[in-house]
């Protein structure tokens, strides 16, 4: 079984066809940035007409079944998500009512503070706001998965604290390793996996040591060290691929309304687009890589299954539906 | 079984409690009028507080199994309606966005014209839109239910043409017993019962031949000469009860944001408000009432049975769930 934890392509036929070709049986896919709710919906009305075009490659994904069902057809199950709490906007029902769209997860924040909690590029992070917690809570209730991928350290251990069910940095690898902004901590990493919350490995070039140079090797021994302090049972993939998206998507999702100028994130002045993905992870197509590299690295196969997809499954299955009472 | 085809109370306590009183296993509820889709949203997020306050009286009922769940925990099925199809403004993706929310009934139109079709109250009607006839369609795909009960003539001849599957009058009587302007000629009661879609009588004493002071045999000697034309398995109840509901709702559905004038709809300046209920009807608990005046107007126990809930059971089991291919 292959999961992936975060893509953010520009979707289309190609795309869904090399999923099947990856053999990839699910995807969380984000669907809003910096969108208000009603530019979500048109989000979810935009997938809606991709379900109806290619009913052959993808299926829309709400519970863990969905996945089962997605591998006896052929397809691919699609699970949406948001990378910012926008959609909510300032209203606590807007939770429930975007779970019942189909949301499975959100970033409490996006890089800046929210109304929530704040960002991993503020330059002060006084941990969760009120509406943070209330809100925390209400996503415990329905089922829908708090994501602190961008988030700061603080308001992350906060979150572990505050949430009564796991969550997760669905694409993110460890600071330790390459020491970028948009990496985590080992505390941070200890914490959200101790509480049974799922780490995704991103193949992101700016996540990774040597940017695009990076080897599969260096990246699968980075993974092996990881397994190594928390174990492999709340490690996954989240590659946060943004394949065939022009530069104009990367600086929508690091400047959408916020500011008129420009803020190049994790990019620069002489590089502010997307960078190349490393050579032996292109796309949908190359998840077999990864495999082949945990293998090398020492796991066994149940450990590279989970890796792979069981353990995001697993995650799934647990936190989707309402919170036993 | 009882299934009650339309109800527009003001929600309380004390109004669910009457259903469970009443036996009301299900109930079609109307959530918007002349609302915005934002302010429709709204309105579903209510009903989650209400869902959530008040889990031993009620449950969303999206499904007709969900009415056997209802049954089994001794609670009331709720199923929402639009009286209008302003919910989904110009944007025929938001028909399955609202179906996924839950809607499962949506009226063409509120009296007026709307973007789809001609409502009752104007002097031409020029029959579906072709945006109508777009929206009919999309409604048949997902499964969300037609509903001509406010609409003109023409424009529900066409409706019940132009529909894949069978459509619905929630809530009229037929006008030969009361000519009311709400209430349906015999060949729009004909055409919508024999393409397979349903009828449910009114209780709103505007509809009612002597209105308030309409007699409960009357009105049971009234559905018998009905089934006596179109057989009794097309037909329901559409209360249409609008218990405790102030006078600025009724003046709400009348004129929306639509006019700056008063419009008084079915009522007159003299009598603007509300109608009182007929005694036998005050509320959800006199269901029964209903029950015993079939039984004396003639009818067989299987043809009560569906008349007061059957029939639409089996409705919306056919009728809620995407097109079969």
């Amino acid at each position: 079984m292959r999961i992936d934890g975060l893509q953010y392509c520009r979707w289309s036929e190609r795309v869904f066809r090399q999923m099947r070709e990856g053999g990839v049986d699910a995807v969380h896919v984000t669907i809003a940035y910096h969108e208000t709710f009603r530019e979500t919906v048109l989000n979810f009305e935009a997938w809606n007409r991709w379900f109806e075009a290619y009913p052959d490659l993808i299926v829309k994904g709400t519970t863990a079944a969905d996945i089962d069902r997605a591998r006896e057809t052929g397809r691919t199950a699609i699970f949406f998500g948001f990378q910012n709490p926008s959609p909510m906007e300032d209203d606590i029902g807007l939770v429930e009512i975007l779970h019942t769209l189909g949301a499975r997860f959100m970033q409490l924040t996006y890089n800046n503070q929210s109304l929530l909690a704040t960002g991993c590029y503020e330059d002060e992070d006084p941990g969760l706001t009120r509406m943070g917690r209330q809100v925390i809570a209400e996503m415990n209730r329905v089922g829908l998965v708090v994501d602190m991928s961008h988030s700061a350290e603080r308001s992350t251990l906060e979150a572990v604290e505050a949430s009564a069910r796991p969550i997760v940095i669905s694409h993110a690898n460890p600071a330790a390793w390459h020491a970028a902004r948009r990496n985590k901590p080992d505390a941070v990493i200890d914490a959200v996996t101790g509480a049974g919350g799922m780490l995704g490995f991103s193949l992101y070039p700016h996540h990774l040591k040597g940017g695009s140079a990076c080897t599969l090797e260096d990246f699968c021994r980075m993974i092996a060290r990881t397994a190594d302090r928390v174990g492999a049972d709340h490690l996954g993939i989240g590659s946060d691929l943004c394949q065939d998206q022009p530069d104009s998507v990367v600086e929508w999702m690091r400047v959408g309304r916020w500011s008129k100028q420009i803020d190049y994130g994790e990019g620069s002045a002489a590089a502010p687009g997307f960078p190349p993905m490393p050579r032996w992870f292109r796309d949908n197509r190359d998840f077999g890589n990864i495999e082949t590299g945990l293998r090398t690295a020492g796991f066994d196969e149940a450990e590279i299954a989970g890796i792979m997809g069981g353990n995001w499954y697993r995650f799934f299955a647990e936190n989707f539906g309402p919170m036993a009472s």
